[in-house]
């Protein structure tokens, strides 16, 4: 250990499909260096993993070589680094620690991967994969966490362990219908994001989602809706029927955690609110870099299948 | 009139945003000639509808001029030719017949515009434009009738009139769900049609549809959806939540009209079912050239803004 990183404990790595951030963290999951870019497995190519992962995390292990090496994320899915198959649900942070696999870098040395967590639940499968270590990160014992995203989960916890969880493609399908329906065509930039409560609204209508979608096409027709409002009530529209499914899974609790960034936890906790569910912010990247912490220093890893 | 044409009593005109589809039709609207091309409003250029239109119809003309021109669909919205207003509901044929307005053809004669319908049902918007020619050819003095498409109908008669409708944009989302997101680089053709059944069934789950969209990724990646049986999987979830949200606003009705041809009349019959609703199947173009026929036969028309 140098003296530049005196409290350095350990390197965590969220290498997800699109994006590629490695930390340097002391024992409490405090940043003490980080190193991001865009390469998420996606441009990753065969064989391509040790090096890539070396260029992020070199420098710091030429400091301490012994710092120990955890990813999580897509890294260890079907078309990364190498498969870490899912835990089965209940999964508590000494279950993804026992499951974790490794990896051999670059220079020899070890890294571990995260499992995802995969159950199934009223006759359907759901799975994720990352997202388990931002919900370990949280310390909770009981409660309800929602992580919006593109795909955003739901995740149940009890006696501390992931009891179930959902996952809905709000994110995704906002992307499609923005991009390649009549909606996308009609909006107009800067948005208004007055839409966001009308589309939360429309979202408790009787007709469903397919049909208030159409409501903003035929509003902006009859000049009943300002086509900058257009996206931010899709949004609304897709949020609040995201929130509406997972309180009719989930029941209506009186808080939910939300771990999201200033943005989406705004729009959340205003869908939140809505149904009268008090939304607690929880930062992301603190929560992952906890996660890791504490899984990481619950188990020994199993040999990964590739490297 | 000539030999070839002997009971000939009009020129209808279907103008929608992708297709021309002209007939000369006897005074039941039986089918006498047609022509059909890809001649859609969005690739006539500025100025070019009269020049267009003569290519499908001139032929018939100089065998007898004296034929009337009724058109309907999107030649009538604001980037068609002239934009024919909206009939408020509620809406019997006569009305429509008295708000078609005229346009001038190439050869100084007239072609008349069917309107499309508007409405503003619980405080949003809708409107349609074309499907309200088709319901008049039901001739159906009192029920439901269910037009499914890129942005599907269902429209209420009371009394012979359009007194409500609805529409759900069930087939561009379809569209771009399975074009634009990892449920459509799942799928594998030729697709399984079991999971159109499968697909209903999900879009019946307390979740709702965002996370019904997951499970197929997820039962896909645990091996318990086949990857053929995705995009039916889709089609299944979105036409089951079209035909609750209909029935949610309309109430269960023992039997609807379903105005489609062959594929998916079976499609939203399967739902239908599921729901404990018969399904009447209706021929779209029998409907839109009898609907051409019952409005043309009524009124007088306006004169339109643009030639």
């Amino acid at each position: 250990m140098t003296d530049a990183m005196p409290d350095a404990s350990s390197i965590a790595v969220d290498w997800g499909t699109t994006r590629l951030r490695a930390y340097l963290i002391d024992a409490e999951g405090a940043i003490l260096d980080r190193h991001e870019g865009a390469d998420g497995i996606m441009s990753v190519p065969v064989g391509g993993f040790p090096a890539m992962l070396a260029r992020y995390i070199d420098g710091w292990l030429a400091a301490d070589p012994t710092l120990p090496v955890v990813m999580a994320g897509m890294v260890g899915s079907r078309n990364g680094w190498a498969e870490a198959p899912y835990a089965p649900c209940p999964a508590a942070a000494r279950d993804l620690a026992g499951r974790m696999i490794t990896v051999v870098r670059a220079d020899g040395g070890a890294a571990t991967i995260i499992p995802g967590v995969a159950g199934v639940f009223d006759g359907a499968g759901d799975v994720m994969r990352g997202e388990e270590t931002l919900v370990v990160g949280l310390d909770l014992e009981d409660g309800l966490a929602c992580l919006p995203g593109t795909h955003a989960k739901w995740v149940l916890l009890r006696g501390g362990r992931i009891e179930r969880f959902s996952t809905f493609m709000t994110g995704e399908i906002y992307a499609a219908l923005s991009e390649h329906t009549i909606l996308g065509r009609l909006a107009t930039e800067p948005a208004d994001t007055a839409g966001f409560a009308r589309g939360l609204h429309a979202s408790r209508s009787a007709g469903g989602p397919l049909h208030a979608a159409f409501a903003a096409r035929a509003n902006v027709l009859l000049e009943t809706m300002a086509p900058a409002m257009v996206k931010p009530y899709l949004s609304g529209l897709l949020v609040g029927g995201e929130v509406a499914g997972a309180l009719a899974l989930y029941g209506d609790l009186e808080a939910v955690h939300v771990v999201a960034t200033s943005g989406q936890a705004a729009l959340y906790s205003q869908a939140l609110a809505a149904a009268n569910v008090e939304a607690i912010i929880v930062d992301p990247e603190a929560a992952l870099l906890k996660g890791m912490a504490r899984i990481a220093s619950q188990g020994k890893p199993h040999m990964g299948s590739r490297s």
